[in-house]
């Protein structure tokens, strides 16, 4: 694929700007195909030598039925979205929900969220400033959430609400004019996609869900900033309002759990208590006494929390693991009048238990956070992902190829991956 | 009374500040009251012509016993400490849930937790400022959330998370010294009180939870500052934090929603909707379309609140009845990132349900509030109270008088009580 | 001008977004227009019988040199810009300053940024959702802050801080593509825009600064929600963060000042103190007692509100007159700890003076606002002006024609006008 | 005095709280004590063994005389004040300024306000939780800010308002009774105390002002954070409320500016640019790049901002001089919506000068800030300081005796002391 990314950038760059190339046809087409119908014959995007088609993982509804490899057309970016040359996709427990049933999604779908990649195309009329921002060629973080800038959330800076992001990608597997950039090759046969569907070798992304990813750092590890830091980053930063000097306790070892430890570093919160999912055992970490390891029953991270903190509990306890027994111990870990930050997600009909006179006597807060405000925090969690406060190369503990990325869930499935694995495209 | 609150104003207001009186034993000997023992022989508080003794009801502790009236030695105040004459005491959920067993309280006790009165003596060694704010002869609302002003939380003015207030009264029935102020007549035998154990003639209530009544303001109806509206004001300035132009929705209208109803025309926001527990109907005020009020079953009140909304819910919704189902009904009826606020207390073992996954997705916020802050809150709400804002006579549906006590609290118990019953102390 | 607008929406509305209408030139031929080139025989915009030219105000640069009525050609919005039908629009002291020379601005220049009118255009390839919002027809206000969208205040919902609208549009009379929208006829000559340059016929204003007029309010009274409502919102809603029972004063009884005293009520604060400019009586209106009229000096404002206060000072004081003796008697009329909030604009050299020992010692906060954020604030400020919060009528003080601007603008020089005027355009 | 401390202790920390012991006499006897007489023959306080005088240093206050060495009775604390055995006291400038006759104060005087010290005694009727907290021995550090707990301000846990502090000590140099606690031998002459009159061997402290020194801790270099340390943190967490990834300039490498630099990093805040006062070189460090120092003129601090920031300017910029100049760079060195904060006390009579069109269009913010809050920060600073955080061996540059005090003062005045020097009392 080396050549066809030269001849997207030498080709394209400079002309691109000026007048609309011959090699590109308008977006307008795009928007033409007919869903359901053949279009072997439809005239192909891009055109001009690059290649029309791509391969792309599909998952097709049946829960935990297997994940295939198929071609697609290569998609087509509208206005204001780029076509992203995938390099890297994070392989996360929101994708296996889907994959179980546990978490309805329109199907035939790719999945896949947390990406890095390079600008190799954007829709017709794009605005200048974005083509400014992303050049052809630039390399680029991908948040999960793809804020639309202009619902009545997107408009007061709270992306992490994006209206159009849960009424059409959520809801629906589209993007937001209501369309799938996602076509099988040969049918035809619109595909959905879960956030940009990353599990390919080219993704469609709204600018506004992208971040340009400095040379400093790798495709692959980077990968995880996305959704694992980003969520995160969001939970500590807007769920929490986590201030220096409070403590915190994290349950839940997973990419998200382990990036909390490092923006809690940041953030200069005091201690950190993360839970190892698989073994029951709990690890600690604390700014003055260095890190623990302990072997323990779930029934007594709460009893830890309260020994470790004078029986007072935390300021902040985050949730990372989507568990209700894991919830109510959340809301049991934190202080009167303290946080328990809820970020993971469970089987949708999953409850989550409160003890309603605990909750208003101490004056508990009980805080959902799904993920971080793209456009305001993207390029922040990148600035502190260039001063080397996450440790990415420990957080991605597995890297895989496209053919493998089933394999790789059937394994966070099974609990046999900490951290995060990263399935490297291209 | 008249005299002896006169004897009380003569003889001790200039002396007391300048040389101990002989009029009053020092608040050392009431410390030194055995617990237990037989107290009919020992120097009785006050002397000098004042009553030495006073009536009280007494819950006894066997779930729904019947609330009696006893003879009780007249409490005596420590420093920091005010004796109040009660005027007034108001008839709340709270109690109720000790009397029917819902709620564990140390026994025998005296309830009643929302009280006006009359200052008429104070502990030896109290602050000079504290006599000057509440001189002998002072009208006083007292907060049910009473602050001990030194612990972790109150001196960054939490009051309502005082840990003095819940470690020594609503866990052990005391203050903060580690004992009650209450004595059998005869027995000696001591009394537990839940907050200052307003269901007697005097109470003895520390001064950071008063506030001075003006004469303005009626004893009988303004007793409810002190739990209904000081609940309200909590919930909707700490908690929600509710701003101009927020859509807010309050289950239940005893004496708590009531009040937030005033409260919102207080704080400029837009719209209640307030559910009738008795029998079901909704009643609706909206700042713009008046009043409505429906008939209506359980299930509708969500649907109701989303076809007000425009499909969206309110920025906050408030709980005030303590019940599991109206739990879930609270988190459903706010918007996407909105504030759930959690007032009403329920029975000790009672669990509000949580869809995990909208509370993650949605960012749904589930803030338990249980008061307000006694030193920094009441004094405004006294002002506001000044002000007409609050309807408080008619809030006050019902008085009664201290022999009629448990009567009230069958009534509220049955339903049949809408706002709140007052008892008239003298 | 009737059957002109009724051809634009029969002809165009629904053409409009399938195929490119043949009565209108794409936008990138308004993009072509030379600059300080004769334009008089271009193809003219909008073609097809509507009309291609408009009368608009021009301001040429020296100071009080008069306004003058020019021909323009019509204006052309490009992406993401409507075309608007002035209707209405204020006479404010920030365009004074500029006439006398207090303000450096580019020139000649369109000046006017509080305006009303009706959707008549908009830019080729605007989204279809600002289509959807604002359709041809539709009544619209025009914020003066007019956001990008995008830059990194924009995309935090900070629209006030907008760093296109000030580097463009405040520094150069431009819109974000660097370019006016303003040519005179038959010379072509550029010319400037304050804001959306107002005082014309006809106005291009990028859709981030419009929200919908609904029909029960008038396009006249209206007008000045854009910038005397918008700025008083703004400054007392996000500079001074105005909380229920706080004590306000406010100097300067202008458009804005009268303002203040409306959003006042809806924030439920508690009183005003306004300042009269011209014959420097001081109005009072307080929460309590009514509203009362002093004529006083300026020399006892400070006095004046620290005899109200009882000697405390005001939680916020507003200084509205962009005058430096008053903006220090803004800073001694609050209390400790509290804010002086700064919105009135001065001449462009003039000095504050702060004494800094009491800033320091009583915490003192001195704040600028200038506006306030159009996309989240304006459907709000409009939700107000709806339930007849703001007594419009009684606000616009006086009306005039296109042709009598520069005598409005003088009389606002001199003083003899008390709230607002606002020309009428068609 | 090693023998006398142990006497204190042993003699009676049991006895104390059980019966009032004979070793000292009741409080109110110091009450007693008449202003401006003999008082060489009264009964002296401490009395049974201990010493019942001590040194202390005083202005007299004419500006500029020197400072002489005293002999004083024993001060006596109060109910709820501790009597302090002074181990270290800081010399600042705000002292300075009192000296120069800069700032006015009463005066004959003790200065010096931030200490540490052990705990030798209490006044009558202290509470137990106090006495507690405080036992006689204890290591203790003072806040110069000497929060009275009960006011409106410090109800609400703003203790860096308290309205006695600055009504009694600030306005009047006494304590909140209206008495000083200093008299000296012989005469009894009353001397005024700068908060708590540090540069004497012991003091009287209001134990609100107070928190426990831990054993790790030394007396001599602790003595910064009662107001170096004090007042950087308040500014930097209360009024600046720096948020993790902000980037900050601090001008003014005193003490204070000292503390703002470790402060910053445990508030996760980005980049700090420190101005030498002495030489006019700039001081910066960096998160990512390092110290950097250079030498320049003081015009050209904003221009080296703006470099370094990219011409957009910093979140926060701290002002900790004092002086004009630095105040206007302090406000020309913020972003757009930024924050500049004043900590540095001027002469009396100083103007800080504001742009007001910048203020206001660019909605700057100026903030005073006087110190931290004692009883929630006080805790807080010492913890931090139990990790290392603060390099306070690098910040005290100059250690000397009471008898040195005087020359201390001198070489501050004259800018050579850079860091903070430091009284070693006892």
């Amino acid at each position: 694929m080396g050549l066809f990314s030269r001849a997207f950038l030498s080709s394209r760059t400079p002309s691109r700007l000026s007048n609309h190339s011959k090699l590109i046809l308008p977006s307008s087409l795009c928007a033409a195909k007919p869903h359901h119908r053949n279009l072997s014959d439809a005239p192909n995007y891009p055109v001009g030598g690059a290649p029309s088609f791509m391969r792309g993982t599909v998952f097709w509804g049946p829960p935990n039925s297997p994940l295939t490899i198929e071609d697609f057309h290569m998609p087509c970016p509208k206005a204001g979205e780029l076509l992203i040359k995938t390099k890297a996709c994070g392989v996360c427990h929101s994708d296996l929900h889907v994959i179980k049933g546990e978490i309805p999604f329109a199907s035939p779908c790719v999945l896949g969220h947390e990406i890095t990649g390079e600008v190799v195309d954007y829709g017709a009329h794009t605005d200048p400033g974005i083509l400014k921002r992303y050049p052809i060629g630039a390399h680029v973080v991908g948040a999960f959430i793809m804020p639309c800038g202009s619902c009545s959330f997107c408009v007061k800076g709270q992306d992490d609400l994006c209206e159009a992001f849960f009424a059409y990608n959520r809801a629906k597997g589209l993007l937001y004019d209501g369309e799938t950039r996602l076509f099988l090759r040969g049918s035809g046969k619109p595909v959905y996609m879960y956030s940009m569907g990353g599990l390919a070798e080219y993704c469609v992304v709204p600018a506004h869900a992208l971040s340009v990813l400095p040379n400093s750092l790798p495709y692959v590890e980077s990968a995880i900033l996305g959704c694992a830091v980003f969520t995160a980053y969001g939970a500590m930063r807007h769920a929490a309002e986590l201030r220096a000097g409070e403590a915190i306790a994290v349950i839940g070892v997973g990419g998200v759990g382990f990036s909390c430890d490092a923006i809690k570093n940041s953030l200069g919160a005091e201690m950190i208590i993360m839970r190892d999912r698989k073994d029951g055992s709990l690890h600690l970490a604390t700014a003055i006494g260095g890190d623990q390891t302990m072997r323990n029953t779930y029934e007594r991270i709460v009893q830890k929390v309260q020994e470790i903190t004078g029986g007072m509990g935390v300021d902040v306890a985050v949730e990372a693991l989507g568990n209700p027994r894991t919830f109510v111990q959340c809301t049991q870990c934190v202080r009167d009048g303290g946080k328990a930050v809820m970020i993971g997600l469970a089987a949708s009909t999953a409850i989550g238990e409160v003890d309603i006179n605990r909750l208003v006597r101490r004056q508990v807060k009980i805080i959902g956070s799904y993920g971080a405000r793209a456009r305001q925090d993207l390029p922040k969690i990148i600035k502190l992902a260039e001063t080397g406060i996450f440790d990415l190369s420990a957080a991605v503990s597995r890297k895989c190829k496209l053919e493998e990325a089933g394999e790789a869930y059937d394994d966070l499935n099974k609990g046999s991956i900490i951290g995060r694995a990263v399935v490297e495209i291209m």
